[in-house]
């Protein structure tokens, strides 16, 4: 069925092909590629759009120092939806507000080197855009400065030939809110509940920000509440320089070039971290060695060959450097993500773990692990104060049931970079594969090959870093980076191993429970024969079965590991 | 482990805020993310440069109607790689060298709907940033123009800060090519070989382009050669406008406001494929009947408001219009699929097919799936022109193997999009989730759940389309539109049906050869006892053998079904 016909369109000459090269605005890219921002499909443009602007909300109010209040309101009229995120930060100055919100690859996160949520300068932007290109709404915002008497109001849209935002409305009004920005956005969206909602999305997040307070209205009108679990902000990230060890040769060769320092050494000692003079002094004079002594200490950068800035490199490789300052990336916590997970999540065993800092090509990142094991309902086994045991309860089951797997099913991931969960794009996530790679078996699940453990269990892994590398601009899953990778699989040992003492625990319980059960029915016919036999009276036979059932309970407690 | 001190940098106000606030260039952008072009790691990074440089001198052949002869000459040392493309293609404009290779997003592919292998004008930059990055020398590249009687050679980096190239060398050369370009470039590489390496690439891309004829020499010094199988050029495909049902309401918005056209009845008619002036009229008239009348032949395309565009938007969808042209699209043709499978692998069975075309939000694409079951070596039967069965001779084993799986192993896949083989990412692909998400059980072959079927045998799927929904900006994987994947669902059923059938015809043969190989066996014995039974001679006897051979072979010829 080859159906192709004999047509053919002239052919060009280069002199014609010439003519057609044209630049490609990088927001007309993004238009036509809208998939690669999280905008595919109406269902995940809105929670994308959702997303976005909580995670701005969210960063403003940290820089800021301040404790977020955030609200969500969503409504949804046949395809086509309205976002309202409203936040108590910073605000943001007038003559700024079009550019954040008309302009993809704007912003103050992308330079700097420490972790925020955003750090492209896209989002919220590619937001407004996909509402433009389905809806042609602008966005509409409103945006307060502490101190301002007024807030300023803007409707704005994106030039996309050009990358530039276009002011439609643009005026000064009294609003409520003593500091703050609302952004109400319109776009073809489709509204769902389950596994890929705003809903486990928002709880998600208030489980990896426990100081956020979140009120969310829903297309229903139903309003759902996140309350925060403490009034303590993160420690605030600090910036830093990057690492000499992370940095390749052309970059060195353009930082060289670029440089405002006067002498070889100055320029090591500041534009990078953890280099001080001595440290300098060191790679200065390997350097040396290496490029036929034509460098020293007072080499001015910008005049230093190939040759040599290629010996300068070598030289920093074979230098021992401190390893990355850590202090510019901030964990959630072991605390606080228990608290989170015990909040929002109901399971018979936590644990958790934070990993010591580490650093791929140079960027510092950090990861935790936490564990939650067991479904309320499930058939778990308690020892009560007075040391009896008792099959637990069935508890009455929650939202948070979508957390957890059921027993028969994999295991379910919750993903977290920088603070925000990922829901999308599972399966080429690091953190997947790193789950994947784990010997589950070996902790005493079940684990299928090449796939996820089959338990009723939720696994949390969160990567903090200056610089997340996600696979995609959409931010939906991490590159699996062999040192990121490495780590979160350290992470994943250290909590299955407290698992496995766990769940090793439980099985004796369970065995234990069916002993004890056992023995208690037949006692009695054990009385009877005892009484027989021995010719006790019926005080005798009951003080004899007394004592046998308390040895018989001592010896099986000695023998059962503390818990 | 809760390692976080009390550090508190001092927090920012909303001014402090605004004066970081900063464009970032698209250069810098893809720097630090060069894993989204394809730069993660330096083997990937070396096979992704040999790639964009054989398709951008693809597709400067094919558009200027020249039989491509293409050189690849890879080298390694030490982790430091150098790559040479030479084509014989219409060559570069000197003025247009300089932004082709050094500078993101520039091109001429982007904005015309028609089917090429670039699209983003990233790709060979990309690779000369990498270079850059990693090396720090710039690229080197000679071009020369037909009539021209010298070749134009420059050597060009990218300034990152401003996404605009940097010459640093430029003149004026003797070149013995009449025509053609060749780009020189270093980088830190690392050369493998596997499913992942150079050779796999131009070996599948020799089965896709079997008008093209490539040299490759390897870091060892060994050539190896691609010969071409057909003198005839593909079809070159026709350029297209935008069809109406795939157009969303703010692209209509804009279309209007940026329209040369003085009436509606003509912007519909020029600015979209399908739309003549029946069509046009009959969606005017519905838009009418919409917007209380506001809107008529006549009306001026700038001055159409939001309302009226948007009763313009719900007619376009409610009219009867024609599918979308196809010539736009250029499949490879089943019997040019054919002969380059033929070519390039050794398999027992092939089938082929090439579905209708469709279209993806109003982007036409065509799919094309191909079958290749059973390896050389394996145990098939045969019959000969006689009539008589044998077992097949393994045959000599070739490289082809790496393209079709053992008989314990998931099917290997062979995706192609646009005529370029995707070698990564399979995962997140369009074609690997249409073929696990295909029922194969029903077909012959074992399936574990959830996953590729287990066979001896290659995959091939190709999309081709005027703008492949690529998951990333290194064009590896194919985004799961629903379009997309149905049409590749239903290309896999017809070739699983053909497979089916010969699967079917191969048991029986197999029963056959094994029941036949009894009867020979048994078949004196049976004539003893009958020659015993029946007081036969030797000469009757052999005679009844031979009577009763030929009618049990004969019974059994009638029963099998055709080939």
């Amino acid at each position: 069925m080859h159906v192709v016909s004999d047509r053919q369109s002239p052919r060009a000459t280069a002199l014609e092909m010439a003519g057609r090269q044209r630049e490609i605005s990088v927001s007309e890219f993004f238009l036509k590629n809208r998939h690669l921002l999280g905008f595919d499909t109406p269902a995940k443009a809105l929670v994308t759009a959702v997303k976005e602007a909580v995670d701005n909300a969210l960063d403003a109010c940290e820089e800021a120092g301040i404790l977020p209040d955030i609200s969500v309101q969503v409504s949804d009229r046949y395809g086509k939806s309205r976002v309202i995120v409203e936040d108590n930060g910073p605000g943001i100055v007038e003559s700024q507000i079009a550019r954040i919100f008309g302009k993809l690859l704007y912003g103050s996160k992308f330079h700097k080197l420490s972790q925020s949520r955003g750090q492209q300068g896209m989002g919220i932007s590619a937001a407004g855009m996909y509402g433009q290109l389905t809806i042609g709404k602008p966005l509409h915002i409103i945006s307060r400065i502490k101190g301002d008497k007024l807030a300023s109001e803007m409707y704005v849209s994106i030039d996309t030939a050009r990358n530039q935002p276009d002011i439609h409305k643009k005026k000064r009004l009294k609003w409520d809110r003593p500091h703050g920005t609302r952004v109400e956005m319109e776009m073809e969206g489709h509204y769902q509940k389950g596994a890929h909602s705003i809903e486990v999305y928002l709880k998600q997040t208030a489980i990896a920000n426990p100081h956020l307070a979140i009120i969310y209205k829903d297309p229903h009108g139903e309003e759902l509440r996140f309350a925060r679990t403490t009034r303590k902000l993160p420690p605030r990230p600090v910036e830093i320089k990057p690492h000499p060890y992370g940095i390749e040769l052309g970059r060195l060769i353009q930082m060289l070039s670029n440089s405002k320092s006067r002498t070889l050494l100055r320029f090591l000692e500041d534009e990078f971290s953890r280099v001080g003079k001595k440290t300098a002094l060191n790679i200065i004079e390997l350097a040396r060695q290496h490029s036929d002594r034509k460098l020293s200490n007072r080499s001015y950068p910008k005049h230093i060959a190939h040759a040599q800035a290629t010996a300068l490199h070598k030289a920093i490789q074979k230098t021992r450097i401190l390893a990355p300052r850590t202090d510019c990336i901030v964990p959630i916590g072991e605390k606080q993500l228990l608290d989170g997970l015990h909040k929002e999540l109901e399971a018979d065993f936590f644990t958790v773990t934070t990993r010591p800092a580490a650093a791929y090509r140079g960027n510092p990142f950090q990861v935790e692990v936490a564990i939650a094991y067991g479904r309320p309902g499930g058939a778990g086994v308690e020892v009560d104060e007075s040391g009896h045991m008792r099959k637990k309860e069935a508890q009455e089951t929650r939202a948070s049931e979508h957390l957890i797997a059921q027993k028969d099913e994999p295991v379910h991931l919750l993903r977290f970079a920088n603070r925000v969960p990922l829901l999308y794009q599972q399966a080429s996530c690091a953190i997947t594969k790193a789950v994947i790679q784990t010997n589950w078996r070996g902790y005493g699940l079940h684990q299928p090959k090449g796939a996820l453990p089959i338990a009723p269990m939720a696994v949390l892994v969160h990567v903090a870093s200056v610089w997340v590398p996600y696979t995609s601009e959409s931010k939906e899953a991490i590159e699996p980076y062999p040192e990121i990778l490495r780590e979160i699989k350290l992470g994943l040992q250290e909590c299955a191993r407290k698992l496995a003492h766990y769940l090793h625990h439980e099985q004796q319980l369970h065995q234990e429970y069916d002993r004890r059960t056992y023995i208690e029915k037949y006692l009695p016919h054990i009385g009877v024969a005892l009484q027989d036999i021995l010719a006790l009276s019926n005080n005798e036979r009951d003080s004899t079965l007394k004592k046998l059932d308390d040895v018989l309970h001592e010896s099986r407690t000695m023998q059962r590991p503390a818990p």
